[in-house]
């Protein structure tokens, strides 16, 4: 599919991320300083609340956009999603009669206050990259027994802290938690020392799922609404101490980035590549019938304070081993339902290479090979005031589809946590 | 405290679970269709939804009960709270002038049709009970390493699913799920034949915390709202082939079945011990200032299809090693921010002895120790159509504290659960 050509100008370049074929859905304050849904479309949002409010758009079931998110819409399904997508296209498309009754509605991007694109009902969260899954496994377990045994048969995941979910931006605080060294003789409660990053993807679910009634993994395919950049911010030092027996829990509960900009699964559709060979072949229930990864090439960036940024990791979210579908089927197995708003994070996504890594822990190779930054500086884990900045472009015929960045700087920890 | 005498004289008698010193809080299907919010008293449920609508009873920033949940009531804080306790025994002790006012707004408990109580924010599930992990360690791993290494220094614990979360009465499937067995080459895709209860206790979140803010034992306890016996059904074949290396996952996501009724924290007061004696000195932030257990008889029923009921357990809430408080505030810790009907289940309360374990893991001692029931029949793990109820009862001076029962029936496996 080639570029789609829009009146808004800035939409046209070949390497702006949003063009007419992205149309992501985002909330930001509009002038009246209520939240609204927004597409954005090149160096603006249109403001979807204002026109559904304006009767310009009309919806199925509507009105869905008088809302301080996106749920209600996308609990409102396929058609309603396909609907919108067309209506916001034939508004925004080059020629189109009605630019007049949408000018009023487009705000620039830049400046813009951008918030949740949705309501989080659930995070889970998925540990479905070989590479990393290989990495991880190797420095803890060494290579032979680096896979668990059955992680090639399922998508292992966890259940994660959507509380904890907060928009591109935010601030990260690194955090206090209990920590045992392998030499101490007691745990001990102090900052974290190595907080790190988890370069992913993640799910959304649009429609819900009944309660006792797994879904075939087309159906979960069918269920999800849209994809966004997520960082899973991870304290290495506290997950060590904690994860056994139960897994992680407050080692990943300080916070998960999203990308402001969902970007829905029709915008994706000629991104569309198959997982990897499977290395021993899956149970019926997760089998695929087409291609449900996507070639999104991935990049992390890391700022330390008042210097230029270095890009520390370059991957693509076809080596993921498991795909969001596959993941959200298992997800339903044992009759768990899912609901409008669970997120379901791909787990980190390394490639095969050094470069590739898409976490410190695998690229500084747990603390042993610091990474040496453009400027000079060395890195095994995070450092007070450091930003780090998640990016993610599929590249289209003439355009380029993006999720605008998905960023967050460091906080030193609190001096005292019970101060009040 | 002894009993506070009510007109409603059903609530005098000392087995009644429901005294006016209780006051526990559900929501029902009132007469005109809607759900309710309303407290038990004796064997009636008195309607505050009405009650408040007719401003018989006046809360500050009210309306609060206008709502199908208790989930607005339990935000407004402990002060709201006392209130409405104080405003209701006033309206139901005997003698009181306004009972005219009252009794229109009376319904029979039995054949009510009771819901969730709250929405359920979020799940977390513990593993805080010495007895139960010493008992599954020791299956596993031997005595000598039966706790891991950090069970005595934290509350344990892993996010749970909050949409599997369902109200006592609730029918529960029988999952399917992968499971492999120790001799099998290869998971098979099966409906589970290990499927368990856990008996424990769950403390309900009132008050929120704030992201970054870690809060103390004495600011959780104060944030809690009150307690609900929980069963946290388990799927032990699917949850031992799942569990390495993220924790459990599937095998916990079928249903989590609570009490209908809300025993708020200040009916509990009376009933306040201690956690045991500790092992390890806790780090400080864990540290509890006073009693924060609570002394409550806890018993499981297993009632076979057309048979009589067995009680298979009977054991205490004060076996726990860690309390709910300590709980909430370990969950703090890394700047986690906790929400308004955030659950937090206690972990399986097994006592010392044989009879007073809490899961028929531990009572069939991973099935090689078969349980024999009252009838005759025998239990390793749950059978189709067995009725498992959990019971939980607080004895004070001349009256009962009760919750309800928290009951599940088991179906049979669907065939397909792919069929549509």
């Amino acid at each position: 599919m080639p570029l789609i050509v829009s009146w808004v100008d800035s939409a046209n370049a070949a390497n702006c991320p949003f063009p007419l074929n992205n149309l992501p859905c985002g909330v930001f304050t509009s002038s009246d300083g209520a939240r609204h849904c927004g597409m954005a479309i090149g160096d603006r949002i249109i403001d979807l609340t204002a026109l559904e409010g304006a009767a310009v758009i009309a919806l199925d079931g509507g009105p869905l956009l008088d809302q301080p998110d996106w749920s209600r819409l996308m609990a409102a399904g396929p058609a309603v999603w396909a609907s919108l997508r067309e209506q916001i296209t034939a508004l925004l498309q080059h020629g189109s009669q009605r630019r007049k009754l949408v000018e009023p509605h487009l705000t620039v991007i830049s400046g813009a206050k951008l918030h949740l694109p949705f309501k989080v009902a659930e995070y889970t969260d998925f540990y479905a990259g070989r590479h990393h899954a290989f990495n991880v496994g190797t420095m803890f377990r060494g290579p032979e027994n680096a896979l668990p045994p059955n992680w090639l048969h399922m998508p292992i995941g966890y259940n994660g802290r959507a509380s904890s979910v907060v928009v591109s931006g935010a601030e990260i605080r690194r955090p206090w938690g209990q920590i045992k060294g392998p030499n101490d003789e007691m745990p001990r409660f102090a900052p974290s020392q190595r907080f790190d990053i988890e370069l992913e993807m993640g799910a959304v679910v649009g429609l819900p799922s009944e309660s006792g009634k797994p879904v075939t993994v087309a159906e979960a395919d069918a269920m999800i609404f849209g994809y966004v950049l997520l960082n899973d911010w991870s304290a290495r030092d506290i997950q060590a101490w904690e994860y056994q027996p139960l897994g992680p829990f407050q080692a990943k509960a300080t916070a998960t980035t999203i990308s402001p900009w969902v970007v829905m699964k029709a915008a994706l559709e000629p991104f569309r590549v198959s997982t990897p060979p499977r290395e021993v072949p899956l149970l019926p229930h997760l089998k695929e019938d087409g291609p449900l990864l996507y070639n999104i090439d991935l990049e992390v960036g890391l700022a330390p304070e008042a210097a230029t940024e270095s890009v520390i990791s370059r991957t693509n979210y076809r080596e993921m081993y498991y795909s969001a579908a596959q993941q959200l089927a298992h997800h339903t197995t044992s009759g768990c339902c899912m609901r409008t708003g669970d997120l379901l994070g791909s787990g980190t996504i390394s490639g095969p290479t050094k470069k590739s890594r898409g976490s410190l822990l695998e690229l500084s190779w747990g603390g042993k090979e610091p990474l040496t930054l453009d400027g000079g500086q060395e890195r095994s884990f995070l450092n007070d005031h450091d930003t780090i900045t998640l990016r993610g472009r599929a590249q289209g015929d003439g355009y380029t589809i993006g999720f605008g960045d998905c960023t967050g700087r460091i906080l030193p920890a609190l001096d005292d946590p019970y101060a009040r």
